[in-house]
């Protein structure tokens, strides 16, 4: 069902990186479901967490330990997400960094535990931790395929993105893989995204750097507007190629270069959103600021009319106008108002467009991907988000989800 | 599909009101689609309408005309909303206004028009305004369940609500009818309701009354989050019977004879809420404040995954979990939290209840009716609301609606 959702493409390795992944039978036998991600010596690491006031265990494990020490290591498992399990679920995150720091040689709260799956049963500790001597033992600077594969739930396809560019002399990788969904299961609880480059970084300016591609993109998508107890995105650089300063122009290129890489792999998630059958642009323009931009699309993205439109492939505007109506922003004067669905417009000045004939909308809806541009015409700012129909299959997936 | 919808009760006549319903053929012929609601002089009115920005043409000037004078009549029509329609379609409202006020002897301006319907296009004037002679000459007090029937879209039943009350030794009568489905079907455009009373009310206090209970009946409900472009209720006071001053005793029986007017009806519009098989109330009590018990109360009503978990009878409790710790409020002490489907306690100390068994949350999720119950155990406020499930059917209705 994915919309467009491009096949892996290849993942360059990452000196100072490798990972290593095995199938530990944690819920289900036979089935890549445990990864280990080892950083070298003096690798940075910057991460972002889900703002869910009911957050994992993990994710409370996860956070007390970057803010102690310098990760030297990252655990991920799949089928059980360790969320709404209290303080033997706290106790088990805490066992599966032992386990492995033992493994690697080093502390315990050098490792970051990250877990996604059913949220409100604690996971087999004996299972999980006898698997990870076999994922230390693969541990591989190629590594990355097997991860993408090992880090998936409910996903169709593993999702992984990767660029190499020039610092000067030197080539510098980004490489990045993810699992949906954040805001489309939270319950399967989760959106997971590991990316890694070689560049040298401080750690200031790696969060800073992770903080704003992780806006720019991970926080740019929305397929039912519930976001999970679990959702992380770590960034790690492990400091064996380039230096990239603050402020420097090898700084803008890797930034660039990392928002390219965040934005493919969040697209990817919405492209294999839960029973999507439209990859949705959501383009505000011209508004008096960037959160009312914001505003308007996520409310454009969350109405489940629009999206059922979408789905029907029906050019309903009057849904559009009326999510735009409702939208909590400060400033909005209808009558400037336009509304394009990709070069077709639909609504100008705040009604229907003379120029507009159903026949010109129908076509537009049976395209796959399709940008809603709601030209505002209010001031200079604009906001952009990805988001996807509401299908049948949605209501299927998860309704029948724990069945 | 409606849950537990009742049949229309006795609708009993209020003195001073008379109700004319016709067959206009305004979008289908046969269709009862036209409604004269004529006030006797001396009447006063109050209304509560959308918040939309992008409001209808009939709500627009509805307010404008509320605004100068005591309106002595309304007119509503099904088939078109009259929205997103630009001048033509402010034109449309008032023309019809004066056809209505030309048959009554009145002022255009004190006709208070409503439409409900379709986005977008404009209604055949002409077969409208021809309409209005007949709903004219059939006007009665005993027009209420043709009414009823002739506000109907695609609500599966005429939906009313009725009461008398004492004061001192007079019966004061309220009745009202309403048709869905507000934040069910938006472009569907609207939830309407008009309710009527013989009490003699001055315009403030029936404006205060009609508030205070509109706030806690149709601003209690949702489905899907969307609200409407046409949204509007009226509360017309006849005068024709005992006086209700404020403050009085008499206030406050008229009072709670209004509010469960309003609720029945604002409920009767959830059971019949699209592609509905559940009734869910949303109670969330002991907060810090009313408005951070709602705002738990509508993420959790909102959120897709919630409403699909309901329709699949699944006892899916992180989600309710994770909907609780997304919504924006100050203060929420997650170790305090509990959380009850009906009697069964699925959360306690905000982590699955010990003494839950999947067997207890099986049984009352096979219910029609459930409450979720969250306590937060942090101050006296409390919040409630009303929704529905989200089911497949959801999805094919609006989907399908428009072909």
């Amino acid at each position: 069902m994915a919309v467009n959702l491009p096949a892996l493409p290849e993942l360059h390795p990452v000196a100072g990186i490798r990972l290593g992944t095995t199938a530990a039978g944690i819920r289900k036998p036979g089935r890549l479901d445990l990864v280990v991600l080892e950083c070298a010596t003096g690798s940075n690491v910057a991460a972002v967490f889900t703002k869910n006031k009911f957050c994992a265990a993990p994710v409370i494990v996860a956070r007390a330990h970057l803010a102690r020490r310098t990760p030297r290591a990252l655990v991920i498992n799949t089928g059980f997400a360790n969320a709404g399990t209290g303080k033997p679920g706290l106790a088990d995150a805490r066992a599966t960094c032992q386990v492995l720091a033992e493994q690697l040689g080093c502390r315990p709260d050098e490792v970051l535990p990250f877990s996604t799956g059913v949220i409100g049963e604690r996971f087999p500790l004996d299972r999980l931790t006898a698997g990870i001597p076999a994922a230390v033992s693969c541990l591989s600077d190629v590594g990355w395929v097997d991860a993408a594969h090992g880090i998936m739930t409910t996903d169709t396809a593993a999702k992984g993105a990767s660029r190499q560019i020039r610092i000067g002399k030197e080539t510098v990788t980004i490489t990045g893989i993810t699992k949906g969904a954040g805001m489309i299961r939270p319950d399967m609880a989760t959106m997971l995204a590991f990316i890694a480059t070689d560049a040298r970084i401080a750690p200031a300016l790696l969060k800073k750097s992770l903080a704003a591609a992780a806006d720019a993109s991970f926080n740019r998508i929305s397929v039912d507007g519930d976001s999970s107890t679990n959702d992380a995105c770590v960034l790690v650089a492990s400091g064996k190629g380039a230096a990239i300063k603050a402020g420097s122009k090898s700084y803008k290129i890797f930034q660039e270069a990392l928002l390219e890489v965040c934005r493919t792999l969040a697209q990817a998630i919405v492209r294999d959103g839960e029973g999507a059958t439209k990859f949705i642009t959501v383009d505000v323009v011209r508004g008096a600021s960037e959160s009312d931009c914001l505003e308007i699309a996520y409310t454009i993205a969350h109405s489940p009319l629009v999206k059922t439109a979408f789905f029907a492939s029906d050019p309903n505007w009057g849904r559009i106008l009326a999510a735009v109506g409702r939208a909590p922003v400060r400033k909005l004067d209808v009558h400037k108002l336009s509304i394009h669905l990709n070069d077709v417009c639909i609504v100008r000045g705040g009604a229907l467009a003379p120029d507009y004939t159903e026949a010109r909308g129908a076509a537009v809806m049976r395209e796959a991907e399709i940008t809603i541009r709601v030209d505002l015409a209010l001031g200079k700012a604009a906001g952009r988000i990805w988001t996807t129909d509401l299908s049948h299959d949605y209501v299927r997936i998860n309704a029948e989800y724990r069945s």
